[in-house]
């Protein structure tokens, strides 16, 4: 297939964020055909209605809808906030499902790392991820999962997954990603 | 019972919102003993542990934070977007749970009206905030729930609820959230 | 593409199951590529795995397994049962997951459709079943989403769809089934 | 308070379960007014409403029922099947719930135990269980949660529970529990 362009999404906005440390490994597992590029969801302000009602969105919202539409995939990367979605990304989420009928997530091949510094591998924020991706009609990669528990206890002082087993698990998600990504974008 | 501070949360930031006219409506039934005061969510910058971390959390923060703890329990009425819960109130949510220890939501009961202009109740919605307030442990209303379908077609122009049987099963609910707030509360 | 064989799963064991009248107006809608066959799910006894660990699965199971296995892909109409997933459906999978390492749904397309006698399309059922389905690995159908409301209301009394608005609904539902059994078809 | 009568319900049908070990472990430290029976629901047949529709349920539903009926609160101790809750304990709720209008649920206390031999605490079957619950009006202990992963690990080979920090952690669960028995008992 020809390249494709994968957006990848952090759903944490801390200097020091674990969820991009894994982010950054995953991405160096990507294959040759899939280019990357980090989304910034961090300045997008929180979705009011009346902003496209009124034919006025930020700045930041065009710029947001029109770097996801350029997108051919779609990779989240987030930790767990109270047994859900942090709000920065349900925020994104929304910002790109709209207006009504330009919902830029639409027929995109997608895929989710969950990641967490207890032992539950941020399963609450992976599945409740799911449910919008339905509403959104991203086609989500099903398996294998991929949740990532004592991420702390993984990386070294810089922030590098330097964990071996986590290495080869998130190796072997990011090859099934690539399969799918090459299914979903064959069939269009 | 001495009289309970109730907070209303409104999940929806627009002018016209839907949710907030239901809320008005719901607040109209509080028995004597129940103040409440609509909560400001809409210009709570979205959550960086930075923030807290830094020592420097916003003053919108601070004042969010004060006047949750303030509160003896929490009426949240909410949209539905993308089938989970509007950013703007995870948000909310996100922020008066840290920093971590000062959970500010903790033990208080609660209870969720979803409100939808389609048909579905805003289901989605309903049930997603439910697994936050496990961890925020929210005591929250089981029985009866309240889902409000076709919500444009309930109201006056001025967006007052005027559908007798909406007002009804409004009423009955608040009966039963009032209830509920009087048992959590005695037994504290 | 040749010939598909899709299995139907109704989750409702009743007689004048609505949700087996759902069935059968979908099939009524199917390709002639797709063949359908209605699979038995009434008579598995509840999972228990002492049976696959003493290596005596009752017959039923064996039959069942062998004609999953047989299939192409799923398509699953059932009723809410308390806000979630019938027993009989959440049973059907587990018997078919097992024992470890045999899971038959394995790989496989499948939809969900949703029936309920009262306003809210089912949806508690439709997404809690979506949550196994990311373990079995099931690629599910995304877009469109197919909630039947009221559905006492659709059918005429020999329990036939009837209602012209839901026939066109499902209609477009089974088109979207076919052409996505048929994208993962070919991608394999 | 006086003595109150809980009932168990344990989501394995094997003999060697896992979740029968703790929930042995959970009842070890119940409190003198805690009085506990282990609650049978192997041998109830999958859920038809034809049985009740005709006025002839099983026998096994009838006591059943009126084993619920005579409870006053419930803690539930199970695995995850498939990232949900395992048929044999959704069919229990399905048949305590039915006929319509008997639901002997309702009202009651509850709690949750779910039980792992992998890393995340069957999150999935914890949370899935709580759906159902708000339909059937089960007064839900929010905090502490319980998850207990790689649960091999914890026992003895006659499946006592000996790891010390997991039997703090139910001792600790336990506590809270009968401390909301106690609340909603006291409230009714």
């Amino acid at each position: 297939m020809s390249n494709k362009k994968i957006g990848i999404f952090v759903g944490s906005l801390r200097r020091g964020s674990f969820s991009r440390s894994i982010a950054q490994a995953a991405v160096s597992f990507f294959p040759a055909e899939l280019e990357f590029r980090f989304i910034n969801i961090g300045d997008l302000p929180l979705y009011n209605q009346d902003f496209d009602d009124d034919g006025k969105p930020p700045a930041s919202y065009e710029v947001f809808r029109h770097a996801v539409a350029d997108l051919d995939g779609f990779l989240f990367v987030t930790p767990e906030y109270n047994r859900s979605i942090p709000a920065v990304l349900k925020n994104a989420l929304d910002v790109g499902s709209r207006p009504y009928g330009h919902n830029v997530w639409n027929g995109k091949p997608g895929g989710i790392i969950s990641v967490s510094p207890g032992g539950l591998g941020a399963f609450g924020a992976n599945h409740h991820l799911r449910q919008p991706m339905v509403f959104l009609n991203v086609l989500l990669l099903q398996q294998p999962e991929a949740y990532i528990s004592k991420v702390a206890s993984l990386l070294n002082e810089k922030g590098e997954l330097v964990d071996e087993s986590t290495r080869t698990y998130l190796k072997n998600f990011i090859d099934a990603f690539s399969e799918w990504v090459r299914t979903i974008s064959d069939a269009h």
